[in-house]
């Protein structure tokens, strides 16, 4: 069965998410979807972004992706899909699809062709009337091309790029997790973990540790994320009431080999 | 695979929900299961009945839908299964499946038939004691009349209607969805939306737009919803914080042609 | 198509529940993955428990039950896996497990063969990284005490039991649902609902009846819940707003015939 995942800030609470499965099971019965989270932030592209980044390549090669936060719906902002290293990503061209843009070998089309749209679209729910009956025609086996017209000028990814700055790496944090863990946009590749490493979090330095409960219940610590990038977190406590969302991180940076 | 789809208020953080998937899956292996909603407000007909209004006939035919929103279980207020348009709904007779009730050539039962609940029936859970097992057996093939009498007087829609009043129409909001956008009882078209159309919400005047972003950010608008109903919204902003859950609407009335 | 649920404190604003399901699929593509519930309280083991213990042996036989609520990940505690009723669990060994563990005939293996797990194990994800793809093994056919050592000191139930004083039954209330009710440890089984009967809870005396509808609005009221246990209810209201959520209830014991 094919797969296709849905990622929405449409909560659990309204009929929209159910209408995108609809149309989905509509045209493609044997499809195996998957709510991969639908209580983002309303309207948070980049809390989108990070989610799907940790998230895309972790389903089987030929996966297909739905990612509707969609602040600018019906507007001129264009519809896309993008593929990338063996998945398909179908959305709006705001930034929520830039990892899968910027990944290298990846291929985007502009979704400009009306046939394989749902009758009439809307002006406010392009999610259900563009990119469910896409996602559904490409999952199905329908030609990438065949939806749209390559385009080379996709948005990319929205997030802050980390620097390095002397001996240091810079980066700051993107979004919390439900328990308050700070995710950053430094990969733990960038960073020196040798030794007893530590990271400069706004203005207190933390220790590096390997999990939460290396630190004492209720001290924040630094640690390597599942997700391969730092993290600032507190033992059994929520780093974000600690820190705020939006923080300066900085950590020694990994000397070349 | 039939297709069965549930909608309940509650939440994701009980075993409810996953009884109802026990007892379908126990008598359908395989199914396709999907969530609707499980965030409803707790006991909130009125939710259920506009959720399921805008979600229930974009799945196939064919699709089985439970909805338990069931304030007044282990009273007198009977089990009923409808079908209507091709379409199979389960659920209590208190008005969740009322717009399903009224649809032309729409058949009622009354479920009963013990012999097709799981034993043995609590007093206070028929969602999965009743509904699910029923559903199951309708998704499976058996005859919509095996499982109840055919009844005439099921309970109609709980929404308020929309009236006539001279050269107006006049409505109300129903619900808001997560982001604040409020959905009205008015049926796009029954207003007239040509030229520079506007709404009177409450005390204030509202302009008709397409989509959200035709208005400046923070402003209110109106505009036809993608369920085909009258909504008013605040571009990037929330509606209910501005109106209230509960307000009268009036606008132009389409002339006939 | 084997059935794989999954119960997590992960909420659905995070990636953790998708990344799960990444793995499951991956291993095991035809597979009926079942939401059971995300939005525990973060980090409680008491929840997870109750909510398995009324949920997990309503699915088919033969189902894998993945459980991650999983606050000491990255210490010593043990994976485990248990074989229970013809269900498959798993989970960290802190108590999730414990009513699986404490079935007659259950048996546990501690998941100790790294060659089960996805490589490289993050120190604070097992559910990604040693739960799923253990889960998609047991799912797909593979023996038992291939994935872990037998041990048969596996963490029992940390909910606490109810006792036997004189007459009554001693208890306590350990969670409340959405709809405020009061879930507690007594079974049905022992208290003597002939008649007249009540509880005390804390220091109020409610009548003991059949469903909520039965307690004038607003009104307390103990029932014996849909999952046979004693629950403390309010009519339309929310318990656990007037009790608290641990308090102790005292009913008059069944008489042993």
């Amino acid at each position: 069965m094919p797969i296709i995942t849905l990622t929405t800030d449409f909560g659990w609470d309204s009929g929209y998410v159910a209408q995108l499965k609809g149309v989905i099971l509509s045209a493609l019965p044997n499809v195996q979807l998957v709510d991969v989270a639908h209580a983002l932030p309303p309207q948070s592209i980049r809390h989108a972004e990070v989610m799907l980044r940790e998230v895309a390549f972790g389903f089987p090669l030929g996966a297909t992706h739905v990612v509707v936060v969609d602040p600018g719906v019906g507007t001129g902002r264009r519809g896309i899909a993008v593929q990338a290293r063996g998945h398909t990503f179908v959305g709006p061209d705001n930034g929520v699809l830039g990892f899968a843009v910027m990944q290298p070998g990846a291929s985007t089309v502009h979704l400009d062709r009306p046939a394989y749209w749902r009758e009439p679209v809307s002006a406010t729910f392009h999610g259900r009337d563009v990119f469910a009956p896409i996602a559904a025609e490409l999952a199905g086996g329908i030609g990438f091309t065949d939806v749209g017209s390559v385009i080379t000028d996709a948005r990319p990814s929205t997030l802050p790029a980390w620097t390095r700055v002397g001996e240091n790496v810079r980066g700051q944090t993107l979004v919390a997790d439900r328990f308050g863990n700070l995710l950053t946009n430094v990969p733990a590749s960038a960073i020196d973990q040798r030794g007893a490493w530590s990271v400069q979090v706004g203005d207190v330095r933390l220790a590096g540790k390997s999990t939460y409960a290396d630190a004492p219940v209720g001290q924040a610590l630094a640690l390597v994320g599942s997700d391969g990038y730092l993290e600032i977190a507190v033992n059994q406590g929520a780093a974000i009431d600690r820190f705020g969302i939006d923080v300066t991180v900085v950590a020694q940076a990994r000397r070349a080999v």
